[in-house]
C-alpha cells in the first residue's frame, strides 16, 4: 500500500486506528474454545465488528508463535481472512524482527512474499544491512523501533552520545539514509508524551506507529497535540483496550464499541487539521 | 542446562563449537527434495555426522519460517530430534526477540517450554522489561545481542555516550542488573578481532556466542586471544561454513569432516588454558 493509499483510507475513514490481534487463548470468551480453530474464531468475529472503524490490523507474533504450528495456522487465516475480505486494510506483522542480512532477507521474504503483509516491525541495533533487505518491496513498509512505550525505553534508547543526540534520535536519522516516507515508519510509544516533539524534530513527514493508548496509559489528545502533521502520519494502536472488551458473547460488540468510541475520537482530532 | 554441565561437555568434547542450522531449501543437496520433508531429512543428516564434535546447535528461526507452516514442522521435527537424541547439546534458538514485557512473556513461553530449547538470542533495544521475562527459567539462558558479526554493528552499538561508554558496553554492563553468568551470555561477532578485549572489561567471566567465524571472515585463533577465560567461556558458531560443505551425495560427511577440523583447532586452543 502507497503512502497516499493510506492517507486517503484515513480520510475517508476519518480514522487513523490500527487495532492489535494479539489473540491469547487464555483470554478470550469460553464459548470459542469448542471452535476448531477458537484463535481465528476470535480474530474473524472482532475484524468483523471492527473493520469500519480502523485503517489497519496488527497481529503481534508472539501471540501466534506461542500457540507452536496450531497458532501459525491461525496467523495465517488470519492474514489470508484480511486480505480476502479488507484488502483496504494495512496489514502489520508486529514481529519486531532483525538479523544479519542474509537473514533479514529470508526474513523479509516470508512476511512480504509468503504472506502479504503491508509492513512489518523492525529492530535497529544491529544496522543498516538489518534493516534495508526489507527495503526492497514495492509498497512494502519496514516500520522501526525509534522511541518504544514500555518502561525498558530508558534503558538505551534515551543514552545521548558525545554531540548531545540521543540513541532514537541517531536511529531516525540515520535510517533516512536508507528509506524514505514512502517505505518507512517509526514506532514511538503514546506513553511517550512531549517527546513527539522531538520526534518531530527529526522526522517531521514519516508515518508513526503508535501503541500504548489503552491498557499501557498513553493519551490519544497528547499524541495528537505533539505528534500530527498535515497528513496525519499516525497510526494509533490499540490491543486489549478494544479486542478484550468483553469476555462474553457480546465481545465482538463490545469490541466495536470501543473501536467506534475511539474513532470518534480521531474524526474530532483529523476535524482540527481539516482531513 | 547449567554453566557448569556446559563447561563439563566442554571439556569432555575438547570442543566449543556451535553448528549453526540455518537450513535454506534452496541450498541443500538436490538429492534430498524428493523427501517428505527435506529440511528435516538435512538436519537428520547433518546432527548425527557432527554430533561428536559439536556442543550446541543453533537454528536460526528466520530459515525456517520463511517456509511458513511447513518450515515451522521442520523446526520442531529438528528440535524434538535433538531433545530425544543428543540432549547433552545445548540448543539455542537463534530468534533475536524482545519486545514488551507482556510480549516477551509469551515468546519465553514457546521457546522455553513450547520447544524446551536452551536458549535464546535476544535484542536489548527495548530495554529491561523486553529481557527479564526470559530469565525466569531455571536452566535456561538469554543470549544477548552485543557487539554483532555484521557491517551494520557500527551504525549504533558503538555510539559513545557523553561518558565514553559504547552501547554494547552499556549493554552489557546494564544486563548485569538483570541477569548472571550462570544464566545470560552475549553475541560478539567473531569479525570484531581486538574489540574482544573491550568485552572481556566488562564480561570479564561471562559466556559468548560467537557467531562469524567462516563465511563471514572471523578467525578462530582471534577470537580465542582476546575472548578465552580460565573456563573457555566461548561458543563458537559456524552455518554454512560446515552445512554447506559439499552439494552432493556426501554432504554429511563433508560438514562432519570441517566441523571436525574446527574442534581440532578448538582443542588446540583448550590445551593452551589447560581445560
Amino acid at each position: 500500500m502507497t503512502r497516499q493509499d493510506l492517507i486517503n483510507q484515513i480520510k475517508e475513514k476519518q480514522s487513523f486506528l490500527c487495532i492489535g490481534l494479539d489473540t491469547d487463548i487464555r483470554k478470550i470468551p469460553e464459548h470459542l474454545l469448542k471452535e476448531d480453530d477458537p484463535i481465528f474464531a476470535f480474530n474473524k468475529a472482532i475484524i468483523d465488528a471492527t473493520a469500519s472503524y480502523c485503517v489497519s490490523y496488527k497481529p503481534n507474533l508472539a501471540f501466534y508463535e506461542a500457540a507452536g504450528i496450531k497458532g501459525m495456522i491461525s496467523f495465517e487465516k488470519t492474514i489470508q481472512y484480511l486480505n480476502d475480505n479488507y484488502p483496504m486494510h494495512f496489514i502489520i506483522a508486529d514481529a519486531k524482527r532483525g538479523d544479519i542480512g542474509n537473514t533479514s532477507a529470508m526474513y523479509a521474504r516470508t512476511f512480504f512474499e509468503e504472506y502479504a503483509l503491508d509492513a512489518i516491525t523492525v529492530a535497529p541495533y544491529m544496522g543498516e544491512d538489518s534493516v534495508t533487505p526489507f527495503l526492497g518491496y514495492d509498497g512494502k513498509w519496514v516500520i522501526l523501533l525509534a522511541l518504544t512505550s514500555n518502561k525498558g525505553s530508558h534503558d538505551f534508547q534515551l543514552t545521548e552520545d558525545n554531540t548531545g543526540q540521543r540513541l532514537f534520535e541517531k536511529v531516525i536519522l540515520k535510517s533516512q539514509q536508507w528509506g524514505n516516507q514512502e517505505n518507512m515508519m517509526y514506532v514511538v510509544g503514546a506513553t511517550q508524551g512531549e517527546m513527539f516533539k522531538d520526534i518531530r524534530n527529526v522526522a517531521p513527514n514519516h508515518f508513526l506507529l503508535v501503541p500504548g493508548v489503552g491498557a499501557q496509559g498513553g493519551s490519544l489528545q497528547e499524541v495528537c497535540k505533539y505528534g500530527m502533521t498535515k497528513d496525519c502520519g499516525l497510526l494509533v494502536n490499540s490491543s486489549r483496550g478494544i479486542i478484550y472488551a468483553s469476555k462474553g458473547n457480546d465481545f465482538a460488540e463490545a469490541a466495536a464499541k470501543n473501536a467506534k468510541a475511539l474513532q470518534a475520537e480521531m474524526a474530532a482530532e483529523l476535524n482540527k487539521i481539516n482531513i
